[in-house]
């Protein structure tokens, strides 16, 4: 069922690599091709399963999904800086940083267990906080719509990560796949056709 | 012992993360809370044990401390830059550069056995001779203070990884990690008050 | 064999690393001597035989080479964008990027098997032709001279990848690692030289 899953996710982000690559517009780096590219090649380590580990309950944790996070939402930290405004090299570099602290610690969380888990995702939640707080209270022309979008985006991960085999097992993996999916879409395809040029 | 040694080292890195965030002054980037909670991150994963390997006498080495180095000794860095008025882009980059290259020698150095981890040992004191000669030869108005810090404070490290289960074995792995403690308190946390703004 | 082959170039680069830090003319960072260095430690850790996989045919694969690179060829594209004369940092960044993908990717082609594997190859492949299409495209004095390097020296690179123990096996570890060391004389030691200053 996840391998269906992953092979669906590699389809769409062939093809909106594709897109992008090809309607790129006057942008300085070409992230929304960019951003597309490392979340196929992230669904095709996935789809491989050679590198995972496994839950209390048995489930498949696909934990290499947050390495190439802090690639990709790197971009997309990028993007974010300028549509807001934020064009302090020191301050979109710390946006930067913050985003790959979220990762490696979502990251150490799916690889470790117990209370080493939960002080990982906790430090991983300070520092998503920090790094949010830091995008929503600049104020910008585009700025209504984009803080909606990581209030609905981005703050459902951390939920999917807490039900998911990565925390208390709600539900199993191909439905913590097919939210991560949907989700991946909506933060990385969706967001970059609203976003324009 | 060392586990004992984690907590403390924890709970440490935890406060002084709250006091640096709290207390963040006109510096461009707040890399004092920065580096605290990187430390912070890599002492939770240390205290886990689950990512260690083995020396030959049989003494647990925690070779994950060198990865978040990396990342923390990187913001450090922009810090003494500053101090010392290194303003070029490119010469701030090399020093980061170094200072990757010196924290993956010492990775390496942790991981390997026999004349490869000495090879390394040696790669990576190359590195941070290069470094430190780059940083102790720009003057400027805090320089006497840095200067003895960067002596005092950094080559210590060295010394310890000769002495420890990384090395010839002398002590034993608590007696490093409390060394280690105590160094990173001197060089992240005294070092960043001492700074001031 | 490949043992032999691990201690000549980690003779050469040890010798180019010490040549290029004293010849070191008016450049920004001595990136000639940093490729050297970083490509001196990716020999010893494959020297060292500890992190390797094996192939379908049992022949090891030095996986760690790939790593290696992203941070070698990384300094190498900074090069190459001074000569080309590419001053735009968003610019530069892309092409670090870009370089980051095609070595991540030449990694996980290396060490996945199957239909992953050549996905991985087909990935790498395309990031690595959007990124010489970027520097070819660019017009300048030393233009020809840099275009002929990237032709003859970049390129071969993925024919070797293909036929050796990480692609089809027409040839064994032993002629793979011998071709990537006159690979990496040539792309790393001689372009240096012809760059001079």
């Amino acid at each position: 069922m996840t391998n269906i899953i992953f092979i669906i996710g590699m389809s769409i982000f062939a093809l909106s690599s594709i897109y992008f690559f090809f309607a790129k517009k006057n942008s300085r780096i070409n992230s929304a091709f960019l951003v597309s590219f490392v979340t196929l090649a992230s669904y095709v380590l996935m789809w491989d399963g050679t590198y995972i580990a496994e839950s209390v309950g048995g489930q498949p944790i696909f934990w290499t999904r947050w390495l190439f996070y802090a690639l990709s939402c790197s971009l997309l930290m990028l993007e974010i800086a300028k549509v807001k405004g934020i064009t302090s090299p020191s301050k979109v570099g710390e946006l930067i940083f913050l985003n790959v602290l979220v990762m490696t610690g979502g990251f150490f969380a799916a690889i470790t267990f117990g209370i080493a888990k939960w002080l990982f995702f906790i430090l991983s939640s300070i520092a998503y906080i920090i790094q949010v707080m830091n995008i929503l209270k600049i104020k910008g022309e585009k700025s209504n719509w984009v803080n909606a979008y990581i209030y609905f985006g981005w703050s459902v991960f951390p939920l999917v990560f807490i039900l998911a085999p990565t925390g208390i097992e709600v539900f199993g993996a191909a439905i913590a796949m097919g939210l991560y999916l949907v989700l991946d879409i909506y933060t990385k395809i969706v967001f970059s056709l609203q976003l324009g040029d």
